[in-house]
């Protein structure tokens, strides 16, 4: 993996009509974002979900690609009529869908000639001269064109292959970020945080999040920054704020 | 609520680094798309996921906001300073961003005059003109401006709001759909299922989804319409082929 001394980002396009109608509960964003942040260096910096349609796909992955370092898709390289990221995203980039040799193989061997039928020789199906991205768990394969990383929609599948993705990933600066869980209400410290984020200014980005737990209502501060120093920093003037307010602290 | 005998449909625009960081798992989304879905007939077409930054705020409601019946922002409507959907949807429909009087009212009731400190006023503040969207459960309410309704992000508050939305939405044309779980692979059905929904071409929309359940594998398949009768038909046309290829049914 090459290191890349400065930021580097990602958008997550997450394809699938399960996902927009409630039926299934989104879970690949979190799992994504973490691992490029903990790993990678790399920040996500938008999110969309769209349904199973050619030209939302095509629009969409043009878009993206064009914002963004990477995009990560998830959903619709399956192999059934609704599976259609494959082929929208050869038509994105203008090149030809057709068997990829080394996937077919793969997909050969793991199911036998006699039961490899045409919905499994479907996912053998990419872009012309994608890189293929190798699933441990069963078998067909994602795929990378351009700076565009497609992973299949199920998220036991997607966990298996996330760190096949990594030696296609240039490695950014890493964010660095810290939590402190209060038992306060958000609006007894508002004030005084928005003073600190104006100290630190763009230098540490400040966020603060309600939570219930075992019945006691807190916040949790999370501060997050390039910098260590900084961050240690907004940490000790947000102890200094605690302290001042008389705060209980559940954790840091 | 109004009915429309048409399509209705939304989009949502989640607000939050929370999110995009990966350090909080969404769930707003699959709640919102089923109540909009089953309670008012509105089908949710895109999400967005977007950082708490002003120009992306704007960009985004004014952009879905044109594009979708109704846009649900999620997120940013608390009292700290990284709370800033309101003043920046202000921004984006050109309108002052001011104390809305019935709100700051509900909150001064709410905390009482004591303690009602800037933090608190501040979610008293919103678009020039937005209807209230109440809050039963933490008393700051949401608002509604243009076709933009805007909700908490914590979870449980927001879904203690939603029934308070229904009276701005025109209801449209339910989407009635149908779930049969198979003890299957989809390859060994994907042929068939393309078929089918060629068939039934844009009157019915097919979707397959692989599960895992106490360590067997399945298939759901979805078939979703307008209309009950179409439906019937394709759930007929699906049971014949799952007779023909001698497949166990989980459940119907």
């Amino acid at each position: 993996m090459k290191k890349k001394n400065k930021k580097v980002n990602a958008a997550i396009l997450i394809i699938g009509n399960e996902i927009l109608s409630g039926r299934t509960q989104e879970k690949n964003v979190a799992f994504i974002s973490n691992w490029l942040n903990l790993k990678c260096g790399i920040s996500v910096e938008e999110v969309r979900i769209i349904p199973d349609e050619e030209k939302k796909i095509i629009k969409n992955t043009l878009l993206l690609s064009k914002k963004f370092n990477y995009v990560f898709t998830t959903g619709g390289i399956g192999p059934t009529h609704d599976d259609i990221t494959a082929q929208s995203i050869s038509k994105a980039f203008k090149v030809k869908y057709e068997y990829h040799k080394e996937a077919y193989q793969i997909l050969e061997e793991y199911y036998g000639k006699k039961k490899f039928n045409d919905g499994r020789k479907k996912m053998a199906k990419m872009p012309r001269a994608a890189k293929l991205i190798y699933n441990p768990s069963s078998a067909a394969p994602g795929f990378m064109i351009k700076n565009v990383l497609s992973l299949p929609g199920v998220p036991s599948i997607l966990n298996s292959m996330i760190e096949n993705c990594k030696r296609f990933l240039v490695k950014g600066i890493k964010v660095h970020s810290k939590t402190i869980n209060l038992y306060t209400v958000e609006s007894n410290i508002s004030k005084q945080l928005g003073l600190i984020q104006k100290k630190y200014n763009k230098f540490v980005e400040i966020g603060s999040y309600p939570f219930f737990r075992l019945g006691k209502i807190g916040v949790a501060v999370v501060t997050r920054s390039n910098s260590i120093a900084k961050l240690n920093n907004v940490n000790k003037d947000l102890i200094k704020l605690v302290k001042f307010k008389k705060i209980k602290i559940l954790n840091i």
